[in-house]
């Protein structure tokens, strides 16, 4: 079931067009403004006229931010200073709406679903769930993943089930009326599992692509690194099978965002990326549909040093970069107003022709 | 009449409250994330703490951006490419609604305030000024500067005139209920004098400072650097005397934008800097009243070199970089909604107590 589920939206996944590109560059250059000067918006507006095949394309919204949660037996490792069981206070606060993604996400006008995908520990009681602008779904594949560093994090038939519950989730929002999707995650130690995936699949030294997370001590750093070296040699990931990588060393939370990712691709609705778990699980999703790039927005750059690592390999250029490191979705939330400008200027702004603006250019 | 305004102004510009920044900079510490990990947000969020003197402070909205349009004498010395008309046609375009600006004011949720201080030519008719989301204010001082190469550019009573201009804008938005001021501009050749007060107030050298505004080739970006050159040697401007070095080389939407950062900071309402023009009149503003930079947040960083010179000497930091180089209000409208992420963060989300969930840090 999981299985047909992938393979159907693989199948479905298909590159920009190349003909809505060439139609969105040309207008720009007509529009009432210096040719070029919106600068990286530009770029933003035509990458989803070539998604959409349809210049100018459709307004990006109404949106929706996915936050996926899992918990990581890699925790047992001392890779952070947090205790496991904030994974599951965090999603109450999610759905009690005391968090940074609901903050954000009330700002930017974007709907809420939080999605337990590997949540170790009960989730405890709230009120929340009910509330407008946000869901919750049960989605839980095992109750967070193995110690990657003594095995795999979890089976192939799990890694599956995990990018089969992204999936479902793109089909259900995008089914909901969503014309933009956003990735978040929840999941403590959830930076050691994204920084084996980057390494895995750029070849990068574990020393330049794992961080500090959400904040540990030069010590536990240095003990991070090793533990990612340490899974890398003991499992060997090969690049060419990525579901076979994000079993050994991924997580349930990447498993879902890549899910979401290819679901959004297939579905040809824009994707905007949160930080580096997101860039992660978008090696894995490139490495299953390398088409599905396509339909990604990389919403902003966090000071986690993989993640710049993924970005370049993806061949995305952030929009904000403010010093985040927080993850939840909200680097994409941020960076969600600027997508919808950039396409609004795209299909809003008089031509030089039709305001009877003098084009110097012309 | 002017220089009573301005003089109340001055006098009503107060610092920061240093305990509201520490209330913040607290706060901060409690919400339900890791200690800093909204980076620059948190500082924005803080700043504006110290502005309200109010913790958390007051959400910046409604939002206005006030477009400030006039023309520059030194067109005559070949410094741009465009014909000096295109400013009145603009002003037309932007009443007509089909400008960069009327698109991401609409997404920002922002008004629109068309500002005429000093066009040169007869503004073109249009169907715009009574539509909803857009104002047209006729406050021209002179039509155009006078070449600042050849002498000054306007009398130091304009000058003071452009200021109360801005000022009047900041008194009548706040008035009518904004709570947050964004600065625009318009002015066919206005990236010349923009250097030229760079340079004057910072001391860097004129090539350091002068850029190829909306696109201009090498030779003529040679050219504007020795348009700039012969007008610093010529007034010899002193930073100390800062209406003085306006009325040499500045322009009329240069002392608009100055008097509305001015105003802005009197009535301890929040002021997002546009691009390079903003930079250029905040310096003007800084000089007069130190303080009112306490008020100024600067919504991005364009691609002209003098305005990361005046926004380092100004001491802020831009919240987006996306190689805008387009001016109207642009780069401070796509900064707006993150400015209001800021503050909805300090304001909305949970502290570790309140959500039940454990802090590492306490």
């Amino acid at each position: 079931m999981s299985d047909d589920q992938l393979r159907r939206t693989l199948a479905a996944i298909r590159p920009a067009s190349a003909s809505a590109v060439a139609a969105a560059r040309e207008r720009q250059q007509r529009l009432t403004k210096p040719a070029g000067s919106l600068g990286v918006l530009e770029d933003v507006s035509v990458r989803l006229a070539g998604l959409a095949d349809a210049c100018p394309p459709p307004m990006p919204q109404p949106a929706a931010v996915a936050v996926f949660a899992g918990d990581h037996g890699v925790h047992a490792q001392g890779v952070t200073g947090w205790p496991q069981e904030v994974t599951a206070q965090m999603v109450a606060n999610f759905l009690a709406g005391g968090a940074a993604v609901n903050a954000l996400a009330a700002q930017a006008g974007a709907h809420v679903v939080v999605v337990d995908v590997g949540v170790a520990s009960p989730i405890p009681a709230t009120a929340g769930p009910g509330e407008p602008g946000r869901t919750f779904l049960d989605l839980r594949v095992r109750p967070g993943t193995a110690d990657l560093a003594s095995g795999p994090a979890m089976t192939r038939e799990q890694a599956v089930a995990g990018l089969a519950a992204g999936i479902a989730v793109a089909d259900r929002l995008v089914e909901e009326g969503y014309r933009c999707l956003l990735t978040g995650d929840m999941g403590i130690a959830n930076t050691t599992p994204s920084a084996a995936l980057i390494a895995a699949f750029t070849g990068a030294d574990p020393a330049e692509v794992t961080g500090r997370g959400t904040g540990v001590d030069e010590a536990t750093w240095r003990h991070k690194v090793d533990v990612v070296r340490r899974a890398l040699d003991l499992h060997r990931p090969d690049p060419a099978d990525p579901i076979g990588v994000l079993a050994a060393v991924g997580g349930l939370e990447h498993a879902a965002i890549a899910g979401l990712v290819l679901g959004a691709a297939a579905h040809r609705v824009p994707v905007v990326l949160d930080g580096v778990i997101a860039g992660s699980a978008a090696l894995v999703a490139a490495a299953l549909a390398p088409a599905c790039v396509d339909a990604c927005v990389a919403g902003h750059r966090s000071v986690e040093p993989g993640h710049a690592v993924a970005l370049d390999r993806l061949g995305l250029q952030p929009l904000v970069d403010l010093q985040l490191r927080l993850g939840e979705g909200t680097g994409a939330l941020l960076a969600l107003p600027l997508v919808q400008a950039a396409v609004r200027a795209l299909r809003e702004m008089a031509t030089f022709d039709a305001a009877g603006v003098v084009d110097k250019q012309g």
